[in-house]
């Protein structure tokens, strides 16, 4: 069980079930998943991170699968197991096979890798890098 | 400076010149940035990193730039300032717009809240979400 | 079972009984949590860890509770399950509330997400800023 | 400069321009900081977090002061100097005193500190800890 | 079950077998552990990781028992279960006590304690430790 | 300049001078660097860090050599530029090699790189890992 318990359906106020409807229209599904149920005893932070992520996530310069990609990259870097699971199950809906999981994986890995000796290195960054 | 200093071309080993020609060559440029000069008093780690860079960069599952822009995604979550640096400029070589830089920016921020807030309330990762 | 098992008041030294017995009188509770008996078997970094959360959780310029939301925000912000739920417990314990407690989740989330789009979109500081 | 650059109140749309209006009147200021202006370049994302930042650290359950502490908590936790610097001059604004700040600092190195030997140890939750 | 199942050796191309008797061998154990299992469905990306790991955990300027103390202290503070059990794991098999153990655990929390301390009171680094 | 600014020897109470003394004989050196001098605003903290730093890196069943090598490759790990800078110099003077710096830093780069594949894979733990 969550920290404050699931907000079910059944027992949501009207502002919560229009989140829910959202989520599960924009997602052409009835499943309301467990992150959402655990952070709905904040309406107005719920509808706030709904909002965001619908809009954030949507196709714009980067199509949704790449943009998912990157979240489970991050979800990963970060050790969040919960958040692998859900966005690996978003992104293999969205197209993603098993070969580009493994490759993002591996650069997941890579980054992480070259980050740290970048930094251990205290390697300052070339001119050519820099912003204008 | 970096801890150990800078490995100049004109002062390295012929296996440390072997990498930095293939730098040069596979990168199409004659520019060896500071993260290989300072990493190369280590040449076997030098080689294997490079080597590994090269491999996990190229044209895969994914493309090129979808991986540089995960890489540029992961660099920023871990506040790695020379990555964000050196790998904008890689991807921009690559073709990434200013347009694609500020929504992968969106959704690293997306992806490090949302994953505090799933860890937080210790949400339970989904029956529907666990690989079978 | 943690990685060196537990130390059991039954079966430690005086000097670890010692602090055991001022963690009970501290928090008014006869239950010494999974916590102190994990890292027990090093009794000088019992001591000085118990010593180091007696005096900084203290009343001081900032309350007990503010000091165990900051806490609970470090611990949800590292993804740190164990600590997440014996923090929560405290300060629910110290008069947090479920409203209280998402809010922290959300600004923990704020924080996270703009952190890395400050140092992604290599953001200088503010003259405004910096320390005189 | 950042990474695409800043963009300035008069070179601004009309979009962009009511959002720095808002933050303006919003802390009484006519400093736009930098991280406002370098993540400007995407409007809807610009809106989108100065609507969350405005929301999430208001008055609520908890004070506007204790969220800013937890916001300088986060940030200094995360190594991230833009936001260290930042937070802690709205802090100071909102009744930060040297003394507070000091214990803020305590308390994240001690949760930072706990959160490794938890994790490290491999210490289960406590049943007593566990949400009902 | 792993994200992508495991690739158990009855069913793994030669490619992945030459991989797991290398690992076998060196390793002096007829048990594959899961890691390498999971990540197999990758198989270049198994052999770069298997041949990293091998040279970089092997005797160097530093001996394997340092290493793997090293490798176990990065698992502990980056919260990663897995590497923590079976790092550990390895430490144990190559000397490691459980004094040794609980002295690694004491210096990764001190570090990440007063790794937040220099970073939240922004210290700048003493000419005396800049690089030459 | 850090946050609270630097209390120099000259102008401190016997509180804080007590232990800048103990840090210059411990040490052997009439320099005390900037850490110190920034966190020194609260005493009770500045002596409780030096107090568990000089008990914590001292011989034990690690030598200190070791144990800085622990705190430099957290430091890198943390990506702590003023935390890499001060414990390098601390390493070199207790006998740390270039050598010995670079294989540091590959086990360092190799631990984050690996850790990331285990979660990302979500990878379970082997039953002979687990603690008994």
């Amino acid at each position: 069980m969550p920290m404050l318990g699931f907000v079910e359906y059944k027992n949501a106020s009207p502002e919560v079930r229009a989140v829910y409807d959202d989520i599960m229209t924009t997602r052409k599904t009835d499943h309301i998943n467990n992150f959402w149920k655990a952070i709905a005893h904040d309406p107005a932070n719920l509808k706030r991170t709904w909002q965001a992520t619908k809009e954030i996530m949507a196709q714009g310069a980067l199509d949704p699968l790449t943009k998912e990609l990157i979240y489970v990259a991050i979800s990963a870097s970060n050790l969040c197991d919960y958040c692998i699971a859900s966005h690996t199950a978003s992104a293999r809906k969205k197209g993603m096979t098993d070969a580009m999981f493994a490759e993002v994986m591996a650069v997941v890995a890579l980054a992480n890798a070259n980050n740290r000796l970048a930094a251990g290195h205290q390697v300052e960054i070339d001119e050519a890098f820099k912003p204008r």
